[in-house]
């Protein structure tokens, strides 16, 4: 027997507040993974150790109710306090959690109660806890981007294998797939900003993907993470995952025209196969978390 | 034989265009479908008549080159003229477009040439011509709307399987597929200014949601399409396909809490079975012809 | 206002039948729509003539008990006949099925309860009653095909757009979207056996497809359409829509490799753009009546 | 900089070998990521060190042709093996391999070059290198399965949140990704046969699901694992992820049914949210590698 994990998965609450006239919306969907002394169940299917998902699952909606959600992370950081602390065969758990945002629908009277899916990104949390220490990996993932300039591709290795041509000028696209880690680990700790902390990194990132004069994905890529540490002291690594989402100039002499920026450029957009670039940059002296190795795409 | 049309789909195609240092992007996803003359093909497999689905993809992209992109509907058009007027066993052309909308990522300094996808609802476009006259249908998908109050449904019919307690306070949410036809139909007319159309009438769609007090999501949608009949003069016809998105108020009471809107409510966002509502709201003295039964997308 | 319908969507039904150790397995995906005298609900928001969708959900499943699933068509007609006969206001009723077929697990002991589902082409049926007249549509989608050689692509239309090089021996594939209507009308008729007519139909389309020398999609769509015609004399129409999944030649000259058939042809599975390919093949004298133009799946 | 690795993702590579009439296919997709001494192109864009992704893209075509795909595993060996050795700054490669299975379709006469994609589960393989030590492993996803009876869940812990009831016989349901890990390790050591090792090891996957009297699915899931290990010997590791896929007894009390297993149970097959079980079985002796904690659902 190693590693094994257990929970529900993909619980989708939603919370209203209102304040008068004026509501409030979280949208999230929560995935609990509880692990501890679990061997019987695999071995002879007694389940005395095993409190049920669908309890795993009615905690979580009661939870809303009773602690609200201030965060993704806060309220991930109570339900996985609960399990390990309040079940003794429990010795772990982790809480991950998709969160929508919603923006309102301006209008001249109503509106406080209405409500329009961003549609963006969709914000990630990941906090796990082991009875000591903590673990909060925030992220976000599905937040595509493109320069139409400041790429090029050139001066790189070559096989027996390699036909690609040089380019000074290139589209540079991506689907920002991110996460980050908090150096928050204790109790004792004051905790971060969690809403503040996100606005500001999503910001830092996007700031570093178009300001980058781009050489290659991988330089961009670096910038954005580095950013992240610069100025983020809460955020101790980054990890990206970032395919190149290729944008090929279409020749277009067979037809007698010339593909040229000067009154636009045309572009086919690919789907497969793509570039899929990935790399963790870490605070000095610290050290790397979050796993490299990702499930099979 | 019957009714037979072909074509190469899902053309993405991008165009950038620099405006000095400000670029703007337009990104679509376009569909060709022809008909005519095609009976051989079916019959013999005699090609004679048929016009490779690798031409009506270059004839996209060297479209999108030689006349640009001002529109979708536009850009539909000129495509859709092209293939009946060149070809003369080719007797109708359909183009659908969908569009992808971009966002520029604010910097202090660069950022003309940046941009971050809006990510909210598909644009789409239906253009259709015989050589005599045209059908234009735009439309949206996707576009996720939340009324966290103002709704209630009460007063309903009730048979032996009729279980449902009634509500005067519940979450309407849905995720808006909505097509509108223009009554433009013939090259001699002016034609709208399909941008601001589209803006105008999303814009309508969405006010009508918000400011509706809904008995029934019925009541929500006629809204809707006739305030964009009463508004818009370019559009005669409104179609809308509107999954009811239920929001269940989760049953707090076995753990003790009281599931009111006091302090915050909770729901469960359920996927499936769902509610689907459609209907068309048509101008006064028009006729219907955006299909009815489609297969849902 | 035009037409309007609704109900409840995606109901996804399991019936499972105990014949002593041997189980027996259906697995549905039931979307109820319905129509009829429902202009007020639109207007006022008056729901005295809706029947919820949470009652046609409850009706799916109570249905699934009391009269069985003998097959997705017959499961249908009874659904369909229930909402039209018992509720005055409602006229029309529209009744889809996806049905997942599930296979035994071969085992020495046991086996009789334990499935592994299919997961080749899911199966459709739509049924559509008015009080009067019957339709009944069958089909399936996601049937993925491929002939490895005896397709050719020659002697097609060229113009200025046109660069596509003939070919003689071409990899043909497609994922077929077939439906197909039978011509039992009317209740005083005796019913086709739905499922032999499914397994036979289903067989025929496979048939054509591997037999057919192939010199266009068109032929070959033909082909599988006619056949069913041919054989099949419950059935008047079919309607298909065929993606054309292309599988391009590598070109492997760059690297010194003849990309012949010799030793193993090496092909790059593109997905987008694609070509589509559409017809309706009919009985002499009948008339057409599934829509032509969809929202492809 | 910590760990960093780029390739090109997902290249859908089809090979064909025609023996006479009968033609043999293979239609993987294929993913590759290399690592080495990479940390100038993050730091200043200097690409000297990087082998485009676009050449890594050619060799995966390049190789089909050359040296044939006996089997994904043996394919990713040679990919894998070239990359490390023939490029100095390359230290690592990962090659990532998703496998389509296609079945012939039965005719009387032709047949032998046309065939329909088999549907079921998707096959897996993953073979690391780095020079000195091999990793391989494979797998499977979306192998779903089912049995009808023989599932019991009782005896479980419970708190106040618990309100789930114990059953003596429910639907157990899920859908497979599975992954194991071969002992095979070194170049000097004899390879497994690919092939026949994975259609054993589904099978005996099959079996155990099939034949276990299951308390939890966590020990149906454990003797899936354990019945590899004990069988396979050239398998070390199993892991597991498992959707528990609810099928709910549907209360049919207020329409007057007792929904018992007497004529037919009928079930609702749920979405969201679902417990999902994971868990590594080891040969005794042994150190888990697959990684546990999967990318962000």
């Amino acid at each position: 027997m190693g590693q094994n994990q257990y929970g529900k998965a993909e619980n989708r609450v939603v919370r209203i507040v209102r304040d008068g006239a004026t509501h409030h919306i979280k949208d999230l969907n929560v995935s609990v993974a509880l692990s501890g002394d679990m061997d019987e169940v695999h071995y002879s299917g007694s389940n005395a150790n095993v409190l049920p998902t669908d309890t795993t699952k009615n905690t979580v909606f009661a939870f809303a109710k009773e602690h609200g959600i201030a965060s993704a992370e806060r309220f991930g950081i109570h339900l996985a306090r609960h399990f390990v602390t309040s079940q003794e065969p429990i010795h772990r758990a982790r809480v991950r959690v998709e969160e929508y945002a919603w923006e309102r629908i301006g209008t001249a009277g109503e509106g406080g109660h209405s409500f329009v899916r961003r549609g963006q990104e969709t914000r990630l949390a990941q906090i796990t806890y082991d009875g000591q220490e903590w673990e909060v990996v925030s992220g976000l993932k599905d937040l595509t981007v493109l320069n139409s300039t400041d790429s090029e591709f050139r001066g790189y290795a070559k096989d027996a294998y390699t036909t690609l041509e040089e380019t000074r000028d290139r589209v540079l696209a991506t689907s920002v797939f991110g996460r980050w880690r908090f150096n928050w680990t204790d109790d004792a700790q004051e905790m971060p900003d969690w809403e503040t902390s996100y606005e500001e990194t999503r910001q830092h990132l996007l700031q570093a993907f178009a300001e980058t004069y781009s050489r290659s994905l991988q330089q961009t890529m670096y910038r954005m993470g580095a950013r992240i540490i610069d100025h983020r002291g809460e955020i101790d690594e980054v990890r990206f995952s970032l395919p190149n989402s290729h944008h090929f100039l279409v020749d277009l002499k067979p037809f007698g025209l010339e593909n040229d920026t000067a009154d636009g450029a045309v572009y086919f957009a690919a789907d497969r196969p793509y570039g899929l670039i990935e790399a963790t940059v870490l605070r000095d002296g610290c050290e790397a978390r979050i796993p490299a190795d990702l499930t099979h795409p």
